[in-house]
């Protein structure tokens, strides 16, 4: 069996295009990792995520703990068997759930007491008890147990939920069954301030984990601050491990945070937004259910070489989320999907050739033209 | 360019199975066509509707006029290239919805002023008007515009009612534009009366349509009168053109109708109840959300060869439905539509190998045995 682990292609300053070798197949970085919290990518068929090139998707520990519970999804022995899914999967954690869905009666530094959003049962989640669920639910990748604050957020607070979540990262490692090929990743947090996201990359490299996420950013912060923050925990995280940016976010957002060296990134943006009528482009994103769309024989984006976009036209597509039809969710949803995954290639085939900055810059240019942009 | 025709391969008794040649391929009788009201099968992708083996698909003329409206169909030149749907489609005239959907403002002689369902806008249709419309929607196969009427009701006003409807029929015939192999259907109607429904079949027949549909069955009458209905219909239809039952029905009600000379089948039933839950299974219909089902690995059918029975267990189903997330509605309506075709197409081959009966006989001892019903 293949030890889990990631291998550095090229650098480009600082964007990296790698490999990471997992049980489950290879990951090409930078990559976008489609969001299947509830064991499905929401309004998608698998063999579509297939087709759209995706090479990891997302669970939730959270999400899955309450259904079906890991019991049932231990009986078929993991996520990727009960769904059928044949490449590697990433379970976050639970914890920025269940401080941002659940009833949150009892944080302590055992663990945390949450009922479910669903029918109020109460739940108790320690670093133990996530990162065994996690291999219950046989993640290639698991996440330690984390807090994850608001922004903005007293200094004092931050420094005390980053100790915390270190507390947990140190409990999470120490409860991790190795199995070769697969991974954990520790979580930096600390919110804005660069002090603390330094305490928290070295003590997690010194736990030695897999890779390493960035939490607690795109809650509200400015573009630059986030960039900001990356670049200032980024400096401090080893060279030969993936840097995973949780729950980011636009096109622009990932191509800056690519620049400054992440590798990995998940969102729900383009799942939502599909679902919702918006459409990402190569001149902006789109509302497909604005009037201007009604006799418009053009594809979403004629530069676009997804199914939808071969297929179908923006009237068509306009019909069917005016009439509410699930297959426009679908077909929108399946569009953005390859939007990001085909972004992140372009930019690790740029990585490679050395060309990233004037890749960024053409399709910036491009994105931030207006041309095209009705609404 | 093709006739539009019907051959017909083999009796067996009452039972046929047969061919209809159009412009946009043939259709292989009998035959179950998937409802695609406003231009898509409802939470399904073509590329599936293809593969579980449809050959013609629905669209409603009704709802088609009011969303998105003829004039950007035509745009597109019709329906079928508007939803890329490469195969024959047939239209309803919209006499229907507009009874069961609209304000019904006022029924003429002329025709039926009706109030849109959704925003009110009113509408005035006429038979010439539906049929220029379905010509628009470059339907393969165009139907009269008829009146449907309610069941029970008195036999006075369904004689009426019969006598409308074959007025419109003469109108939509005359309003016709012929094409190579481009059909319209006239609509038998007379409730329950046997007297009527010959008269109706008589006077169509000399109008000379290119199929006759059975029109107001399934409107909460018995199965037993239904039957009865459609051989007091059948035996006064022409030998050598296609008879279609509308809106019917339950697995049964097909088998039943078969067996007593119709070709041709449409129904909301596969996938409105995929959409529900309802799964149709070869021991009869099971509800996939009962709770069962939650630590259930077996398909839906263990007899089912459908991409859903291939894949996916029922605890996953069962867990996709109670998140209410649409892969579940997808999955089911897929599974319900393979179970639809497969059964008019195992009915077909057991007419060409003239051993009808003996396949109905034995469909329905395990459908209706019980077996593994749940609820």
């Amino acid at each position: 069996m293949k030890k889990f682990q990631f291998s550095l292609l090229n650098s480009d300053k600082n964007a990296r295009a790698g490999e990471i070798i997992t049980a489950h197949g290879n990951i090409e970085t930078p990559i976008f990792m489609p969001v299947g919290t509830l064991a499905t990518v929401k309004a998608m068929h698998l063999r579509d995520v297939l087709e759209i090139g995706a090479q990891i998707i997302l669970a939730n520990t959270y999400h899955l703990m309450l259904r079906p519970g890991e019991n049932i999804i231990k009986k078929f022995g993991g996520v990727r068997r009960f769904m059928s899914w044949q490449k590697p999967l990433l379970t976050d954690s639970g914890g920025f759930q269940i401080m941002s869905l659940s009833k949150l009666t009892k944080l302590s530094d055992t663990g945390v007491e949450f009922k479910s959003h669903i029918d109020g049962t109460k739940y108790f989640l320690t670093p133990e008890k996530s990162t065994e669920i996690q291999k219950i639910l046989d993640a290639t990748i698991s996440m330690q147990l984390d807090e994850c604050v608001s922004y903005p957020i007293e200094k004092r607070k931050a420094f005390k939920s980053m100790e915390l979540s270190l507390n947990w990262a140190k409990r999470s490692r120490d409860a991790f069954s190795f199995r070769d090929g697969y991974g954990q990743f520790g979580i930096v947090q600390g919110s804005v301030f660069s002090e603390f996201r330094e305490i928290s990359a070295l003590e997690l490299k010194n736990i030695d984990f897999d890779g390493f996420a960035i939490g607690g950013l795109a809650v509200g912060e400015p573009q630059s601050i986030m960039f900001e923050t990356i670049i200032n925990t980024v400096k401090h995280l080893p060279f030969d491990k993936p840097r995973y940016l949780m729950g980011v976010g636009k096109p622009d957002d990932i191509l800056g945070a690519i620049k400054r060296g992440v590798d990995m990134f998940d969102c729900v943006l383009p799942t939502r937004s599909g679902r919702n009528g918006q459409a990402f482009t190569s001149f902006g994103p789109i509302n497909i259910k604005n009037s201007r769309f009604i006799q418009d024989e053009k594809p979403i984006d004629l530069n676009c070489l997804c199914h939808t976009c071969k297929t179908f036209s923006r009237a068509y597509l306009n019909h069917l989320f005016k009439c509410k039809e699930i297959l426009g969710a679908s077909l929108l949803t399946q569009h953005n999907l390859h939007f990001y995954l085909n972004l992140v290639k372009k930019a690790r085939n740029s990585i490679i050739e050395n060309n990233f900055e004037q890749f960024e810059r053409e399709f910036l240019t491009q994105y931030y033209s207006g041309k095209e942009i009705y609404d």
